[in-house]
């Protein structure tokens, strides 16, 4: 009847069900309860991931009284009366406007999250041209390749530069072997891993200068977590629909906060008559990939901007960008290699040596290198504690260690040689 | 500041947030009591789809409180740890359970909803056989031809027979046609518009007596709304793994009633390498379609099948199903064609002719038919208000009118002419 399930962190009981039988209210207040209390305190740690924790919707909780789904196209509405829809056009009004695309001219949806938006930015893409190349860095998001898989288009993947940017020069010489095929280009404002923008004038001159009009290519910009931040930031690069990108696509769940994966795409509107399928069923048309949308994210989104405002999400933009500079100051001043692009919240460092450290902090690594993603939930006590214990943990994984492969890892190919403090570079250093 | 958002039935005031300044609690709290007001009286009329709005998750409300994200594979868990992994493996196994299949042999996720179901059953079927043909009949639902047309595999579509099955006949004749490459069948455990069953037997013995060996088809079963019903209703058709089939899926929030669009695919674990890449950065593999998946509705499932058991399933079914044998006959002594099939809750009829009626009761058309889906939170008394108003209605539509359109439809095409109440049939019968 019962089984531990301490797999992914939680150390709670919950009743299988695998006897199809009932079980009392009580049982079931107890298991939310012990859940409730395993996961009230990963937020304390909770620093590798680019998820806003720090959110409060509690003035919404009626809403999950209803269902409510936004199945069909936006901009239509649908015979489902159980919808949030004049939500979701508000939430795509601000974003278009956000972006510089007019109101008459742009087309979107609130997606199921980062993956959705990449997926359908890139099948705008492909619509439009059928026999066209998928161009992304290597450190795209994995959604990314997936979709090239799924929709079957053919991907060239490009080279990077320390920084994370897409490999320019490699991306042209690609472009150029490639010339008699359109550019489906992906490009990341704000890679996963190292919080990298991709420069979309560059690229846009590349293709200019390849010789790739603009009807022979396709840009979509993977904005998941930054697509909310430079906007906000001055002096950062612009995301603009005035320069001719294709589509722009942000999670909901990241920057802003949001207890589901959500997402926003905005592509322009003349380019959705290649998707658009009359489904006389739901007096709609069937634009978008998942179908039925949930109708909850556009609310909370739609909360999250108006409670904020432009001012609100400056301030927190900049509170951010401003601790992940303390925290690389603080790693780089304890010996540690670390790296921050600009405009960025993503500090870059050398892996942690166990996993369960890894693990307490939640931090996602890649090969040599681990992130801390700066939200609005990370305080500087938390940075301050996870340097202090990393700093710690570190000498006792190092010290007195002759042997090679017990010293701190080198992260010279993966953020510089001279953000490495490895044996070999901090020698050359100093 | 303001703007009236009428469309989707919803007559409210939503402060715009184009011009990006802050909005005041106050304001919001009264948008979203107004919104709150415009649904809840949709409730009482709500017969047109296929979604229970009869549910209770308040013990749940705190969950909102939390981001949960079920990012990666189930199976393997991820470095995410704001999941709900182990509440998705024990819904996973309950319907490994119903569905027959073992808990070794099975691999499956709880899915944005029935198109990524469909989507992600038919992409199994695609990476097995990568020049393999879809067939699907044409009564299913949109999302099959959309995933055929994203995944870029050629298509076959069937007819269907007056009862909405698939044209076992002329499917037998499309096998045949293209013997020389692997077939991806979609079947309806329950049509969308007309509550069809196909006969999974039947197919498997057409795809035999056409030469397809068991490593030459692949079989999904797209179960959204029976494929809770029909394990629940004795003498119902199986659907089970023993036979050969590859995957089924279901709609959370059909059958179930879940506050966001969900559902649950289930196909053989040894398919399921074709589709795996790990991904580092979450330590888990990436096999799902939409990669970051909400962690709420696992939890939302989980609590609705222990509450209401197998036998509280059981007596749902009972109850939808008898109470749409009432419409039907309801409908049929009061002169107006109407069909019912066998094990279903779906009572098709002839369109109402004023669109006004079918918003009010967010009736779906399809053409000269219309439908009711007799779900849990439709009472005899929604039906019998229903009923006593479209006759009402109905005659003075038609009445006293011998212009040939202002009569009723003739859908003898649709639902067979025995159940027609045109002139010309209704003469015919009597």
């Amino acid at each position: 009847m019962e089984k531990a399930a301490q797999e992914n962190g939680h150390s709670m009981i919950i009743p299988t069900i695998s006897q199809f039988n009932r079980v009392n209210d009580a049982d079931m207040a107890n298991v939310i309860a012990h859940y409730l209390d395993s996961i009230s305190h990963i937020r304390d740690h909770f620093l590798g991931y680019p998820t806003n924790l720090d959110f409060n919707y509690d003035a919404l909780v009626q809403l999950l009284r209803f269902h409510l789904n936004n199945v069909g196209d936006p901009s239509m509405g649908s015979s489902f009366s159980l919808n949030s829809n004049p939500f979701e056009l508000c939430v795509l009004d601000w974003f278009a406007k956000l972006w510089q695309l007019e109101k008459n001219e742009y087309w979107g949806y609130v997606t199921s999250g980062g993956t959705e938006g990449n997926f359908q930015g890139i099948l705008v893409g492909r619509e439009l041209y059928p026999d066209g190349i998928i161009y992304a860095s290597r450190d795209s998001h994995y959604s990314v390749l997936k979709a090239a898989r799924l929709l079957r288009v053919k991907c060239v993947v490009v080279g990077t530069l320390i920084s994370g940017e897409i490999d320019y020069d490699e991306l042209k010489e690609s472009l150029l072997a490639n010339k008699d095929k359109p550019a489906i280009i992906s490009l990341n404002i704000g890679t996963t891993v190292k919080g990298a923008i991709d420069d979309i004038d560059l690229v846009l001159q590349s293709l200019e200068d390849c010789g790739f009009t603009q009807d022979r290519f396709y840009v979509h910009c993977d904005a998941a977590l930054f697509g909310m931040m430079v906007p906000f930031d001055v002096g950062a690069p612009d995301i603009s629909f005035k320069k001719p990108i294709g589509s722009v696509t942000i999670s909901g769940h990241k920057f802003l906060g949001c207890p589901m994966p959500c997402g926003i795409l905005i592509t322009r509107l003349k380019y959705i008559d290649f998707l658009s399928s009359e489904v006389e069923y739901i007096a709609s048309k069937d634009t978008t990939i998942t179908g039925s949308r949930g109708g909850h994210a556009p609310i909370f989104i739609w909360y999250a901007l108006n409670k904020k405002g432009f001012n609100g999400l400056q301030e927190e933009v900049q509170e951010c960008v401003k601790k992940a500079v303390y925290l690389r100051d603080c790693l780089k001043d304890h010996g540690i290699g670390a790296f921050l692009n600009k405009f960025s919240n993503i500090v870059v460092f050398e892996r942690p040596q166990d996993d369960e450290f890894a693990r307490k902090w939640s931090l996602a690594n890649k090969g040599n290198i681990s992130h801390v993603v700066v939200m609005k939930h990370v305080s500087l006590e938390m940075l301050d504690s996870f340097v202090n214990e990393f700093v710690k943990e570190r000498c006792a994984w190092y010290e007195g260690n002759s042997n090679r492969q017990m010293q701190p890892p080198c992260v010279a190919e993966d953020i510089g040689a001279e953000n490495c403090a490895c044996a070999f570079h901090k020698i050359l250093i100093s």
